[in-house]
């Protein structure tokens, strides 16, 4: 694990009052990167067995990795994120 | 990853209140497609290394997966979701 | 999955204040019977990589799955539930 | 699965107000007891794949297992569990 | 398991109210220490089969396990935490 860049992140969730937004959720997920995501950006990570089938972690004890930087996000049809520098 | 289909899924719970009905939970879940679900369709979903041994899944880093779109739902001999184009 | 039941199950919990008796939980788990329960009966659900150990299962994207009807439960000494045809 | 012990676990928690205390969780357990655990006794049990690296349980579709029993407990330096036993 | 050193351990998560903090969730997990942690200090743990892929602990049916110290957390830019021997 030594020298490995590891990301804190906070699940973003369906808003349940409006589903076009997000809020993000109560828990925290240390992460993690490979991708050279930046404070404040939206990623997608995964976890469990499935963080490990990311590229040089599949001996690694890791529970989580950011396996992707997103770029659009699209709610009923309405684009609700999208990333400063796409 | 690239090219690949994400979807933002809101599992369904059965209503304590009226165990007829569906309402929505409370997270969020980023699944990839590989049936060609269309927005609005209730589908099956599958997590962790259950995903991945959907079809085509077995190497990506992926924590959901759309396993199945659903027909029909009976809860309690009631017919409570048919599909559209069912 | 062609032609699989799916079974839609509602975890039973302790309730918190009578210890003896279930309360069904918040969560809604699909899982596949291939025991035949019906409804309103008590069942044992696995998920995840344990559902997959189950009969049949090992390659399916599967991620639950009853692996067995319940007879009796007891809790504190005292028999909670009794399967109606045991 | 056959002529296996079943148990009811309730998950303990720190207490958040005393953290020298447990309190039980809000959610109920089924495990395999491999170990003659009895009723009221602290026991140490793992999930899904975990479990099943316990002793006979490799090809069991188990959730959890008890994996141990507890001998003594302690938080902050205060002893907050003994076994009757020991 | 015989003579492991069991932790318990509380996450923390960041706080919705101020983000740059950290509060203790609700959740209480027993995890392996391999590191030599002491008590107070913050660690990193991994759950599941990602915390079997640790050091000697792959055949134990272990939950959790200690897979790193902390020495700095960062949050928005900011230092918001520090290990006293660091």
């Amino acid at each position: 694990m030594r020298g490995r860049k590891l990301l804190l992140l906070r699940p973003m969730l369906i808003d349940p009052v409006d589903p076009t937004k997000f809020k993000p959720g109560s828990n925290t997920i240390v992460a993690i990167d490979t991708l050279g995501a930046g404070e404040g950006e939206l990623v997608m990570f995964s976890q469990g067995s499935s963080a490990r089938q990311a590229e040089g972690l599949k001996q690694l004890p890791v529970d989580a990795a950011v396996v992707g930087l997103i770029d659009t996000v699209s709610i009923e049809g309405k684009k609700t994120y999208e990333a400063k520098n796409s």
